[in-house]
């Protein structure tokens, strides 16, 4: 007699993978709902391509295969394509949206796994949305998701048959890490710092996020 | 005395531009209303290059800069993109949506023209979408469109400060064709055939609705 049943076949799903804590925990959370992964995976000419080595052994270290969509954006606008604007060492908590924020990145990375999910014939989309402890772009909201459920349903062949689903949403940092470490997600093969280097920076928004989810669930940072 | 009046500075307009007669259209619309156009052309593996080198002419006449965006997607789907699957002979009337269906390719563009929008503090996005003589693309209708508008307040740092415009939306191709007369566009420089060659080929979807609008409007279509 087996102990444990393997999950049920759920389908096809695309997952929009960066290699950060968020994606990957995402990525194996769609697995454990018995989801065959597809990860989506942007090369989009963020500062360092540390993130998306990262990205691309969470995928392979999850089985699940994988593409590279590289985007090579003719303009400028964000401190993450930009290296004459400086990044932030934590502004979370001041007002506004950081310089780290990339023009209609999320609507970008959906929409193309909108059109990845339509040629798999996959009917779900998992994103790493996070609107609780977050660095305060708008594309990672539940309205904004909302509303893209809205172009995907008038805006394609399939209509309603995709949905797309951000299971992180309304966790704080501190659920994900706990989380994360239930699934057995790879916590030293993820990438969340927005610099590149061999260790994380422990300055920047996203480092200082991780730092206090692994902090507040009592949770070893392996990469720090 | 000035017998014309020059229109007013309406501000700056991305304008998405495929060199075909509605985009190239909806540009002297735009730029007739009195906006600085941007435009913005892909490269995204469409079977010919033809169309894009009419954008980058359209374009240069009516003296607005442009960018070109380069997309290479790792995945098929579509008969624009793959040269196995095959461009039907007029199918116009018939049910469904066709191969040239591009899964989500209007969403893929416009979600770049926000983040060029927010790059350039533009205000206004301009499509040559049409919902009347068109091939039954999903993300050519209002209703995506209006649901395409809340992405952009709920998803972006500009919000409601960007709207999107289909001047087109709701025009038959005769009126299209009548519009693009009076607006003076470049018509012996636009490209609409799906396929590439010297000449339209004058049986795809798309010569069949250019010449019914040209026919109708009983305007010569300099191409043909």
């Amino acid at each position: 007699m087996k102990s444990k049943k393997a999950p049920p076949a759920a389908g096809q799903a695309v997952v929009l993978l960066s290699g950060g804590l968020d994606s990957s925990t995402t990525l194996y959370y769609a697995r454990s709902k018995g989801y065959k992964c597809y990860c989506l995976i942007f090369d989009y000419g963020q500062r360092h391509s540390r993130e998306i080595r990262s990205a691309k052994k969470i995928a392979a270290g999850a089985k699940c295969p994988y593409k590279v969509l590289k985007i090579k954006f003719p303009w400028k606008g964000s401190a993450l394509l930009d290296r004459k604007i400086k990044i932030r060492s934590c502004g979370l908590g001041t007002k506004g949206i950081p310089a780290t924020y990339v023009p209609a990145r999320n609507i970008i990375f959906l929409s193309f796994a909108i059109s990845y999910a339509e040629t798999l014939a996959a009917k779900k989309i998992f994103i790493g949305a996070n609107a609780v402890d977050y660095s305060g772009y708008p594309d990672c909201r539940p309205e904004f998701l909302a509303a893209f459920r809205k172009v995907i349903q008038t805006g394609t062949k399939t209509g309603p048959g995709i949905n797309v689903e951000a299971p992180l949403m309304r966790k704080s940092k501190k659920e994900i890490a706990f989380l994360a470490q239930r699934l057995k997600v790879p916590l030293q093969l993820t990438w969340s710092c927005y610099k590149g280097g061999s260790r994380p920076c422990g300055l920047c928004d996203s480092c200082v996020l991780r730092a206090k989810g692994f902090r507040e669930a009592g949770i070893k940072d392996p990469l720090v």
